[in-house]
């Protein structure tokens, strides 16, 4: 045995017994008591269905930078106060703007037909008259890719990617890729205008909005989502081996610069105040539906939980802070404005988790914690598993307006969100308030409260800020 | 006993004996065996899927009156032709037009929102400006007709009555008057327009077009029909007990007088080819939708189900008539043209069954025949049910387009559809060939040609143009 390998064995051996001697964190059992308490009785008394119904029903529709996105914030603000948080501000957001303007098109031959679309986010107009042309289609954006210019010079890409629906959502990142770079990708081979299959699940007349981008130096073309039902249409019109011709006039344009705003509710903690649980949604949602799975749902549900610990007077170590995020859906402004102003302090953020994906149940509890904390996560999934919820990994990575904050090292839990029949809404019309079902609402708020209550009053840091998860996202932003 | 006590008896008697000993009749045996074989066969190659694929891609949306009418007025003569009818022909029909519009709606105030609704048939339009008024909300047309000139004058009358769906539709009648009868009775009490819950099942953000009427002599007001959720919106915020005002903006109008034609496919029977089943539904649709289950699912499970017949050289005593009625949407025209052209003949009907409920599946098998024929009707019965049918009762009335040739003593026989989701796509933009399901629409397929078959070769009169449906007709009118 060389002196090197002894010196290996015994610090494995210091390892081990210190592994087994040192107390492993665990919350007090006081507030393990009133955790599994609030787990059952935070939904009692559907405040979060209470939250929901008056942001769609007194605002509705909230796309960033329009004028019901001030309307919004005024809501907001009246909303974190009726219900009694003790400090309610605004953080401003700017960003560039996008207005939706008249959208139609119809085939025009061989068989004419209207064909139900919408523009997507961020789209450039087509002329008033419209764009004619020949359709091309593509299974995936990875055939379009693969393709010649000279199948697509001139014509109007069309995409069928279908999405499949699963919990976790995972064929959407597979799907939306058309969405986001279909335009840039379309346009490298010449095609004039691009019509993509609705990122969705289901097969109603609803097409799907969402952002869109381009890219400096590619030609901008106008950029549409077809209903699925309309896709199957130019499906089988296609099988009869003619050339299709489509015509679509989009009146979408981009508008000036504008200032929203993230609005902070905070429930003051009272040993650590500067520490605190960030927990929230996106205040903004797509002009078509009035933004109740997305992301009224979120916002409710974390307004409630907020509301519940600080109604019921349970303790708070640690304060606890709603951010309602200004403009997600066109760029992650909201989240990217946080990061901007509290990137410096991401230390007092005991630890984080937004809600943005639907109504729930919440099915999993996930972690993005130093390893010394996991106990304390194994503590908290053990608490909340009467809610249906199991234990996840400790690699969470949701919450799109927290992946700012999540490359600067921030602690984060995920409360994953049964999306299953998320994508038959998410951007549509069809995203109204009558969808949301109060025992998934109750449950997912009943989750939050739980969560929310044990993150603040938690024994120890999770992290945020140390070198373990500022070097993993470091690791992860390099792969 | 009494003379009249014992001729009594004895004509009882009598009439026993020959209820006994008179031969009921019965389908031969070869008939028999042969619609045994129609029936598990006649679905195999997925015929009826393909026509409604046909109309709804090569014709889509073909609202009477529209260019798209003489379409499929054209496509409906070539595809009896491709499908080997021996006879094809047309019968003009003569009608007045209307056309939608532009169709938008808002909330003004308290929480100004869109609305997305849809201009019922025959609606006037607002002026350009739009209409703006406070709404007055009652939950059915019974409350509207109770209330008083003062709660409904100067206003929007809203109208919410909730449909439930059930396998029979029958649901539709109770709801589908505020529809029909709303326009005129709101204009009675003052009303300066007319707003209804969608006439459907489901919760979509998808609105419900359908006929309505005006009457000689009250103000004719525009009529739209809102989605369900957008008529849920409208409750919420009524609920919070302040005036909401709407404004409605329609662009429909009249047009001039059009026309367009039953169209006509016959096999011609071997022996009395001058007597014929009446099969078929109706050419015309909505223009929301591209009208798959109302009616192109009619139009098909009937061509199908003659073509088959015909295609295996199967023995047919009488003629097969299919007729694709023009423009039962907006007034029963083709039905009416029908009954004027061929009431005469009535008697040459052995039986006519009309699909327009849907895509099946058939439930019961129901009759309107002289009651010396109910034992071919048990016969019928038997031999269909090995596809899920059941047996109904002898006072068939379904098939719009019947209703004319009905009130003239019509043999007249109901294949009974599933109707529990049919009104979740009724007069809807999500009419569409993807809703459709094989093995639905081939269990409907099949129990036409079964059905057809049977009839064609029946032993015996049902009794068209005989005086029990004679006076039964009638009688049903008079009550």
């Amino acid at each position: 045995m060389s002196i090197k390998t002894t010196l290996t064995v015994l610090t494995f051996l210091l390892f081990s017994v210190a592994s087994v001697t040192a107390a492993e964190p665990e919350f007090a059992k006081d507030i393990a008591d009133k955790a599994a308490w609030v787990r059952d009785h935070a939904a009692d008394d559907n405040k979060s269905m209470a939250i929901v119904e008056s942001l769609t029903t007194e605002v509705g529709p909230r796309m960033a930078g329009t004028e019901a996105d001030a309307r919004a914030v005024i809501w907001a603000q009246n909303k974190f106060k009726a219900l009694g948080f003790d400090k309610v501000w605004l953080e401003p957001v700017t960003f560039p703007t996008w207005k939706r303007g008249v959208e139609v098109a119809e085939i025009v031959s061989p068989f004419p037909q209207p064909l139900v679309i919408t523009a997507l986010g961020n789209s450039i107009p087509t002329s008033e008259q419209g764009l004619s042309a020949e359709i091309v289609q593509f299974a995936s954006l990875d055939d379009l890719k693969a393709a010649k210019p000279e199948q697509v010079n001139g014509k109007i890409v069309f995409i069928n990617r279908k999405m499949t629906a699963h919990r976790d959502g995972r064929d959407y990142g597979p799907t939306v890729s058309a969405r986001g770079d279909g335009p840039v990708e379309a346009a490298k081979l010449g095609a004039v205008g691009l019509l993509i299959r609705s990122v969705g699940t289901h097969n109603h007349r609803m097409p799907h909005t969402g952002n869109s981008r381009y890219k400096e130096g590619v030609t901008k073309i106008p950029a549409a989502a077809l209903s699925a039902p309309d896709a199957d249409l130019l499906v089988n019109m296609l099988a009869r081996g003619n050339p299709v011709t489509v015509k679509m006039t989009l009146g979408s344009q981009p508008g000036p610069m504008y200032t929203s705003h993230n609005v902070i509710g905070e429930i003051t903690g009272s040993e650590l105040p500067n520490e605190y649980v960030l927990i929230g949604g996106h205040l903004d949602s797509w002009d078509l539906g009035t933004g109740a799975v997305d992301d009224g749902a979120g916002c409710a549900v974390t307004m409630a939980a907020a509301e519940f610990l600080a109604r019921h007077k349970l303790p708070l170590k640690r304060s606890i802070r709603v951010v309602l995020f200004a403009n997600e859906e066109q760029g992650l402004w909201g989240g990217n404005q946080y990061r901007d102003r509290h990137a410096k302090s991401v230390k007092n953020i005991i630890a984080a988790a937004e809600a943005d994906f639907g109504q729930g149940p919440v099915y999993m509890l996930s972690s993005r914690v130093k390893p010394e904390a996991l106990p304390l996560v194994k503590q908290m999934q053990q608490i909340m598993a009467p809610l249906g919820i199991e234990a996840g990994d400790n690699n969470a990575s949701n919450g799109p307006d927290l992946i700012a904050m999540r490359n600067e090292g921030m602690a984060l839990f995920s409360l994953h969100l049964d999306g299953t029949d998320y994508f038959d809404l998410h951007h549509t019309a069809d995203d109204t308030f009558d969808k949301i079902e109060a025992k998934r609402l109750n449950q997912t708020a009943a989750a939050y409260a739980t969560f929310t209550f044990l993150a603040a009053n938690a024994p120890m840091s999770f992290g945020s800020g140390e070198s373990y998860l500022v070097e993993k996202a470091k690791a992860e932003r390099n792969k």
